[in-house]
């Protein structure tokens, strides 16, 4: 069963969520929120997602690895702050020899609601339903990532589905 | 003799320029320009950034380093691809557990040049004068990033004197 991590970078909160998926069957394997300690200097931020994904991707050992990729924010700084955030982590897939994806957030509603305007709530209750289990009292950038995941899952699915027809 | 190394990033072209510095005396070590291959993943290129520069960490062992920091460009997607290189950049040095600075462009030129609104080839010719060598033919990215260092180099003092006073 093809076990797949999703990422929702960001400076201040990171959220990672691995699945295993096959067909219609999803299974959470781990999830969770990285935050590095806001007080501490960009260096040791970028350090800490670097670190702690690295040390996930090793106990965790997924098969594939989707980002979250915003591509557009009106402020200028905080677009440079996040390509920060998202490098650190993306650096640390890579170095772990694992491929990356990345899905605009529209296409992440779209494969888990059917609907690319769905609001963060709606992401969730669809991630409970799929992986039938609750996740109230979790932050939401948690079910976000499981969302990048199941969206890969799917993705890779009709993908092979169509090289196969 | 403290020795520092300076950084000016970028996804296409990042600068390093490497300065022993104490007093009037300057002395380029080492500079030169990383290019990762633009038809390259941008994981790829990121990990290019990082493990080159790593390995001029491990061959020059600098004590300090430097970074220049753009905080504005009106483009958000050049602010995160820039963010996103600079991040590649500043983890090479943090896990060489180096310290490292970060002056706005306009710093630099006015500590280079003694004018925050000098020209590329001005802060060139200021370089040049500094180190007592030519750097004709070379990418403006090297002189930049010797720029930096420099600039480092000089405010450290500065700090340094102030501190003793």
């Amino acid at each position: 069963m093809p076990r797949i991590l999703g990422i929702d970078p960001g400076i201040r909160h990171t959220g990672y969520g691995v699945v295993d998926a096959e067909g219609p069957l999803h299974r959470r394997v781990i999830a969770g929120v990285l935050s590095p300690d806001p007080k501490a200097s960009l260096p040791d931020r970028l350090l800490h997602l670097d670190r702690e994904l690295s040390l996930i991707l090793e106990d965790i050992r997924p098969d594939f690895c989707a980002f979250e990729n915003v591509f557009y924010h009106k402020n200028p700084k905080s677009m440079m702050i996040l390509g920060q955030a998202q490098a650190a982590c993306i650096l640390a897939v890579a170095r772990a020899d694992l491929p990356a994806a990345f899905y605009a957030p529209r296409e992440i509603k779209m494969a888990i609601t059917g609907q690319g305007s769905a609001g963060k709530e709606q992401v969730r209750f669809m991630v409970e339903r799929i992986l039938g289990e609750s996740f109230e009292g979790h932050p939401l950038d948690e079910t976000d990532a499981l969302a990048v995941a199941i969206c890969h899952a799917s993705r890779r699915e009709a993908l092979e589905l169509g090289a196969g027809a």
